[in-house]
């Protein structure tokens, strides 16, 4: 007599297959579902782990590109950032798995979700606000905060037996000794040997990235065309252009990862109010990101960046980390993004090189806010000197005041 | 009979050489000022040129320490940017300056104070904004603003031919395309050639560093240790302690300036509303900076971090770009800068290699936010799986809501 | 031989009257324009006394409707405010009456703008940065900060003589002794004898609403209905219904006038850096602004709202008042206003009485944030009270941190 | 064989009376503790209640001076609001409780403390959070989120069932329908038939003010005077002259009380999530509040008060209201308060008749940012009117390039 029919958010790792055993033994029939999101994933083999489980169906969605016009775009576009460094890497790809796995336990007849996060991370906050906004009947098991599961299975020893019990094939002889989670924007390591922060990660655990002192000797210069903040065309030194935004997604990925460009090493402020280590290499995005930073320099109104950053930027990145996608207060600022980039048309000239990434120059046809005859020092065209003097006047009424009533009873202002 | 005293900003350059010049034309009795603030000067030879001229004094003011200890330093403690990228190098120095040629100009018995800078720019605003604060009663005399200077000084031409009839030696046979300002932070390129935004600066303009391509083929390991968020002890590879503030900062800048690290090249809005491209190399600052970020990640508290980043970096940023460092809000908004480094106290290792700049570990022998073992995802202690659930579920209510809104009438949420 | 044609705002008085008898003298054209935005004002008398000065032509637009709807409506939905008091009666007519007056210069061919504003007002900049925006190619005339005009016109009484001698009818026979602006919205009072702000305003300089002394001893309830947070209607005591816009505004008006609702008299600081005294009676708006708030309690996320009041309330609110209407950034920041309000659907129940306002309830039939059963304190529908203990838990690691660190070496924490 | 000592905050009402008996039946030594924060409450009764029921020692704090001074002084200076109306009276006193029942807790030897909280509330959080702050290791007993607590006591007869059991008096024959919460500062109601949104308060429900109708026909004349924003004297239209800080509070508290001041009725936004509708009497802090607010108009630099308006302001008050007092983020906020408040210091002439309150007028014999010259529209003195015309000027210039970008292809801007 089945409890019910689950969906299972399956990645074909030891955790995973362990609770999908585990919840056909409690009695769930379970549909095992994979989100293809640009991870390197052998998503055969996982079907065939998966069915030879005893899962119902197994049901792989390609989300590739729904992850990049819907998500990594815009967060270029507010040049999305956490606690000044985390590019949001494994964040932003959570609402978009979180919907396809909720469409696949909707379109299965699924009464509840379920999935492998631990209860100390921040992924079970995105994964499950994101199902209850999206399904708000939906029950999700949690079986890493579930006694019954977590004190039965209290190491990796409990893991490896019951997987030999269940005839559960384990590939890995030797665990690495920390944790990974990627997708087409970024790779993370956290956990196992990282936990001290002061550990610094061995050259072989980085992924993506050559070393930057293993890259090339030569520099490698690209450019990169933004409509409305958002990349469109992406020209490699040869000439090659890249337009389709997965492909020019990706292209930025190549040229990142050759050169070295996007690895970091930080300490973060999980949601839930720990403090934890992780290790980050966000290759293509680190780049549109920046060159997309420069561009605005050129095209965007000062006063409109100012609000934009000030306001819009942290207020969608802390939404972002802390799962709250799928909430009113992120909708509500989704729709400032969009207005904010009206301007932000032309071209960034860069160049990644071991490691760093720099900025060659940048035009627009279109936007006209630079101006460099204006700008100029040596030109006085269509500018009064003395309105400067006005404009520095009026300001210094109230600073006045203030220096006067600082060198009352002969006091002085100080740095 | 002479119109009075008058403090002039002296450069030794071309520009304030005919000032100071002309100045005393006008009838003025002109004390040459000059600020020691690191910048690679000849300060005897500026002297024995501005008495040449007929200055009736020259007065040159070490301010190097003072720069570095009240400005620097808590500019390092807020991880001081604005628009993003820009350091602030030229911003910093400014205050600095005008407090100590006011100094001078209060001494030396001078009605007014005077600079070389342009109408256009922005240090215009910073020195006359902080001499209004600091001496209300005081005037500024201002040639580039006054009709009857920048019209006879219309082109370099003029001035050039002002300076032969002077008798005022000038040294540049020709005149770099760009206008440089330098300090001990930083050096600013602007102007010239490079108002091209487009136009990638001539590798022989860089000035502070290395070209990343010329730098060693060996990266630089160093550490820094910071106390309450100000670096106290700089450590080389080679075990060299510097712990004395000047020498240390001069250390970093040594670092960052063999390796190439600290160029930037932007299009950033001056405060006068006129965009402008400047490039600037910021070595020293760069890296203690980053690494101060990066201890902050271990040491300090999420929501600290939070407040003090959303309000009060970009706060005093914009303050300080805009020549508002003598204001009642920039003294005010400097009041919320040491009580958040309290726990910023720890040891950052850190790695320049051809252009960047890496984190290797951090750790910290005093505060203990960071929690391995709270962090672990393998451990329980002290931690009950259970509370999780419950934040997820409080948090869902709303969201819940939320989501069974978006679903009346058969609607959806979407990405 | 004319110098061209200029359009004057004008308003009747002797002041622009004065200018309008100057500027023709100085050999201008001049096109008297004024715009009716719900001021208590002679329209055809202005008319005839423009054209016996001299006026070339007299136009004058009806802006109210425009007025209700593009600008107070929006500024109900954003509950504007500045500092904390002032519903920016002034400032939020300003655009609208800039917009009308460029359209009229541009259909009657003149080259200039000019108006009575005086130099340290906020409403110079006001005007003219809507003028520039509007009309960048646009001259503006601006006698009072002209030495010529304001030289020679000094004090009170060269205006006088000056009328005289230019036969302009001058019809007080004794000046208020404070100047007063006003339209739909409100009405100000400054100068004069309120430039002391400890003298309390005379009984009889209020205009437009009661005294609270004198108003009914019955209070007067009323309900309004937002939609979006816009007002659609609102019904009287008596049942009266009332929804078109504008007689819907002069209804609140009504209201708020015969029960003396509306006034404040604050200490506010002016865009140019001057503390400035000001009165003002702000009717309809008091009613409309609070009952609106009000409403969102009900009706608006917790979220969404605390984004809006953080950000989006403070910047558009500061941007009005210094005149900022027709800018990049307001436009911005108009963007978010409306996606802001679309759950504040609902209707209040409010009461006046002898200068107070208070309501009484308030439902919304369509949203449904608030659940009387989920908010009750003896229903457990729903809710499961250890998420509680979890919610509060989780949050308490962080804190818990923050107490032993504070217990350390014997301290503790202290209010 | 006792399970140890624990800490009751008691307030001799039914449920604390209840779970006093039930904690002694659990087998718990119990310690009553009673905070006197002001509110009306016979202190000795529930002292005779609390032995007779059982507990072991009977402790009663006095703590409004600390209240006073500590909290609520700070809340005047920085004008604390919760969603725009909300003065936080509940909120404010909990640290102050908190504090001194964890000093009870500590100097009885209690290993816990514990509440009558509900699972759906503010309170509940902001009592723990502060419990484990002050002291980390404190176990906390939640009866009301303990499933063999709050099912056994599913209502209001099973509690009164179990005190007749238990021989605890029940004073009340009818229990009023809504539950109030009272201290120095205010009473709240909530709850039971207010729980209907719309439904109007009964006219006797209210209790610290008189009904503004039944206000007395005079209006009430006093002046406040304030160091730093804390209010160090209020005189009476008498001449009667209050300076210590309780009994002026208390003083402020009777002025509005017997004229109507201070009432609210709003639907707020709980920290957990859920709306709820709240009335509130907070008479003296509406007044004080209020004439602070009004008295930083005349003496508060405009840019300070703009910064701590955005930002200290509203953060303050969002965690106060969600019980994060003692957080590192709230005294890192708190440090933010005085700094702002040096230069307010002058007197406030205000008015209360009838449920309202206004200004009369202000002045400051010590701070002179305010100028009536200065203000004045009629003098020159010290104001280069030209100097008006560069502040518009160069401000302009980005104006104008907005205004030409939207000209471009026959467009325009639009209100």
């Amino acid at each position: 007599m089945s409890k019910g029919k689950v969906c299972l958010a399956y990645s074909g790792g030891l955790d995973t297959s362990v609770i999908l055993a585990w919840l056909i033994e409690q009695g769930y029939e379970v549909v095992a579902f994979m989100a293809n999101i640009g991870q390197e994933e052998d998503f055969e083999a996982a079907k065939i782990k998966a069915l030879a489980i005893g899962a119902t169906k197994f049901v792989c969605v390609d989300i590739q590109e729904e992850y990049v016009k819907k998500v990594l775009f815009p967060a270029i576009q507010v040049n999305a950032i956490y606690e000044n460094v985390y590019l949001l890497g494994t964040a932003l790809a959570r609402p978009v798995i979180a919907k396809a796995q909720i469409a696949v336990a909707e379109q299965e007849g699924c009464f509840a979700v379920t999935h492998g996060c631990t209860g100390k991370g921040n992924d079970q906050v995105r994964f499950e606000l994101s199902f209850y906004a999206l399904q708000p009947d939906i029950k999700v098991i949690t079986p890493w905060r579930e006694p019954s599961f977590f004190k039965r299975f209290a190491g990796r020893q409990d893991l490896l037996d019951y997987a030999t019990e269940k005839g559960i094939p384990v590939h890995q002889t030797k665990s690495k000794p920390w944790s990974t989670d990627e997708n087409m924007a970024h790779i993370s390591f956290e956990a196992g040997i990282l936990e001290d922060p002061n550990h610094t990660p061995p050259k072989d655990m980085w992924k993506l990235t050559v070393d930057p002192l293993d890259a090339p000797d030569e520099p490698e210069d690209f450019t990169i065309q933004y409509k409305q903040g958002i990349p469109v065309k992406l020209t490699l030194a040869d000439g090659t252009e890249v337009s389709d935004p997965v492909k020019l997604f990706l292209t930025a990925n190549a040229i990142a990862r050759r050169n070295g460009v996007g690895r970091i090493d930080i300490v973060e402020n999980r949601f839930i109010g720990i403090k934890s280590r992780g290790c980050y290499e966000t290759p293509g995005l680190t780049i549109l990101r920046s060159c997309h930073v420069d561009l605005e320099g050129l095209t965007l109104d000062r006063e409109v960046r100012a609000i934009r950053d000030s306001y819009v930027t942290p207020t969608y990145s802390r939404l972002l980390y802390n799962g709250k996608y799928f909430t009113p207060e992120c909708e509500y600022v989704r729709t400032m993004i969009a207005p904010s980039q009206k301007t932000v048309n032309g071209v960034v000239r860069a160049r990644c090189y071991k490691g760093s990434l720099s900025i060659l120059g940048r035009y627009s046809s279109t936007e006209h806010l630079y101006d460099a005859t204006e700008s100029s020092m040596d030109e006085l065209t269509g500018f009064e000197p003395v309105d400067a003097s006005g404009f520095i006047a009026i300001q210094s009424i109230r600073i006045k005041k203030y220096g006067q009533s600082a060198r009352k009873d002969g006091g002085s202002l100080n740095l």
